[in-house]
């Protein structure tokens, strides 16, 4: 349970509340003197927001730390992950579409490609493209060993996803990707001794797969990590009151959510707009949508400050659409920081919108910038607190104690 | 203990800290683009002590969570209400000077008005007078049962306190008052086995007492609430080493300060004015003054916003004989928010005020309002940080560590 304080605090009221995530929105100027992506880019829609509500700054996990993108939306949803220790391969089981019960052990793999020797000469089997991963995927699943059952699931490229089912699984088990080339995979580990078992039952499916992979020219080897099983999280019902849906074109974004008993609303398209046309479809099914807009964090990471400027004005030419929804809460922020200047993730604080009309105190902030938010009347504060922000502004709480 | 690395801490002199609290001083500006009641009063003198000394906003108990009163005042003073649970029937009884020692057990009381079925038909008895409600408040005090002895105590109108004392009681009670009319008063439940016996003895109680309530036209009957023993609070004593006082016209403020062990001064008057007279009178008897104006948290509640700016000002007005008396550290904020806008307590951050002329780090904002506040020096922080910071600029606090 994310806060054992709120649930005795919710009451219902028809409110709506929508958490409009760029990953990673903020950064860093690329020369000095200059301005981020954020501030760059003509953001009157956003401007406006910041001027009638409220702005600050978040810390996605802890101060100095930066979050990959589970963690980063885990505490955005209020799941401190510190706390809540989630596997990254349950994330990606989820994220298409595989169910990971308790019990169940998840994993990532990687197609690699080998050496006649069996040495990985690449980890990413030449960064394969997806078409022509899915029949390779599509004989994975055909791979099974006696006394449980394997589920495969294509991720993207040379990535997939694994869940193994069977009785007296343990998810405490090594990565088998030795993070080089030159070296054979490493074979699967236990790091306690209950899980001895089930490092044996990946080690043999791994061996089964290499035979049907045998003829592949860059597919032929495989390494797994981040093994993990469901770790039960309190729902966003449960834990909020709040019946939620997601908008996202990523799988990974979706597993988060799915994990947090969201509903993954389906949809053709990957532009902001197609986003917020979605939310407008559903917009009286649910009374929280978290949307997530993805390419902020890729042009971060490619070091494209001009996509990155590009991406967030896109954003706000279609944000009109979902204001005319007349949203009572709208939150628009990043889960971290992506500066193009140091093309990765970043523990730089986050940019932070808070509008909500009817109960917003309003700062005497007008635009929507790093510079700004730093000075906002919101603080800066743990990204943890978002969503009871989101609740109070929406009055979804009631008084605690008399 | 609220801090338990403050008192070894503790050092002696005789500067003299002033706590004066302005309930539900925070607020909201009515319409977009206002002010809010703080930033529309005209205070001179507060805007001086800013200009002079430092502000800040806190949080009074977590982001987004709305307080009731006596939890915000045990922030205020240092104990953290999710850590420290205190029922309202002690925060009552103590208001009202009953005592309540751990393995009694104290509710509040509501007469009420019943039909000739027994049902209630209003929950509050035509909310009847003060001098009216009194000498029915002395019948109740003769009612007593078999091996317990019972203490009443009237509040105001048509509420009292309760206090039961006797062996193997246990306050795991459910309310009596059903929160509605065309109903009879619930019986007292216990919510746990060991309480069941104590249940009872209460049950009875209302029957003997809806028996020398018989003939009254409007206070017929009785509901209790808020079951509760002494939640064993360290005094302010041992936790801050201050000898307090407490200066507030209302009840259950004074509950609380009594709860954490201020004396409580009595006095003549409701206004600031007889609030700091009283402060001038007691200066020389305590190092530490709790001084609570209730006034603003009622125009907040009524929604009367030029109420609240009024008060405000007649706060500011009275302020010169406070500062007369050249206190060494003076603190002015609130207990929490309470915008006219929304007619009731909110979570949004409370304006803060720190003067301590030979301490203090002055900041450059220049003015006592929300806006000023969020911009303080002092930041936005929990609430539960007050008594720290005044201990410390009061020069109470030695160094930690060599």
């Amino acid at each position: 349970m994310p806060f054992d304080y709120i649930p005795p605090l919710l009451t219902h009221n028809n409110k709506k509340i929508v958490l409009c995530v760029l990953d990673g929105l903020g950064g860093l100027p690329m020369i000095m003197g200059g301005k981020t992506a954020l501030e760059t880019a003509k953001t009157p829609n956003m401007n406006r927001l910041a001027k009638e509500g409220m702005i600050g700054q978040t810390i996605p996990i802890r101060p100095g730390i930066t979050p990959g993108s589970g963690p980063a939306h885990l505490a955005l949803f209020g799941y401190d992950p510190l706390q809540f220790d989630i596997g990254r391969g349950a994330l990606s089981a989820a994220g298409v579409g595989l169910k990971v019960n308790q019990g169940d052990v998840a994993a990532r793999g990687n197609f690699c490609t080998l050496d006649k020797d069996g040495m990985i000469i690449d980890r990413r089997a030449g960064r394969i493209p997806s078409n022509e991963s899915l029949p390779i995927v599509k004989k994975l699943q055909g791979v099974q060993i006696p006394g449980v059952t394997v589920e495969v699931e294509q991720v993207k490229e040379y990535r997939f996803a694994i869940v193994m089912r069977g009785p007296n699984l343990d998810h405490h088990l090594e990565d088998s990707d030795p993070q080089v080339t030159g070296v054979p995979p490493l074979p699967v580990k236990a790091t306690r001794k209950e899980a001895e078992s089930t490092a044996s039952l990946f080690n043999q499916w791994i061996l089964e797969a290499k035979k049907v992979l045998a003829d592949e020219p860059k597919a032929n080897g495989i390494t797994l990590r981040g093994f993990a099983t469901d770790p039960g999280l309190t729902s966003f019902k449960d834990a909020y009151g709040l019946h939620a849906a997601c908008i996202a074109v990523y799988p990974m974004y979706r597993g988060v959510a799915k994990l947090v008993g969201m509903d993954i609303i389906q949809f053709e398209g990957e532009k902001p707009q197609d986003e917020f046309n979605t939310l407008a479809q559903h917009w009286n099914d649910y009374d929280f949508f978290f949307v997530h807009i993805k390419k902020t964090d890729s042009m971060g990471e490619d070091g494209n400050f001009d996509g990155k400027v590009h991406i967030i004005e896109s954003v706000d030419q279609a944000l009109p659409e979902l204001l005319n929804l007349k949203p009572d809460v709208l939150i628009i922020t990043g889960d971290h920081s992506t500066p193009c200047k140091l093309r990765s993730h970043s523990w730089h604080p986050v940019p932070f919108l808070l509008w909500a009309p009817e109960t917003h105190r309003p700062d005497e902030q007008d635009e929507f910038g790093e510079g700004a938010c730093s000075h906002g009347s919101l603080g800066t504060f743990p990204a943890l607190n978002t969503i009871p922000l989101a609740l109070a502004h929406a009055e979804k709480l009631i008084k605690y104690g008399a």
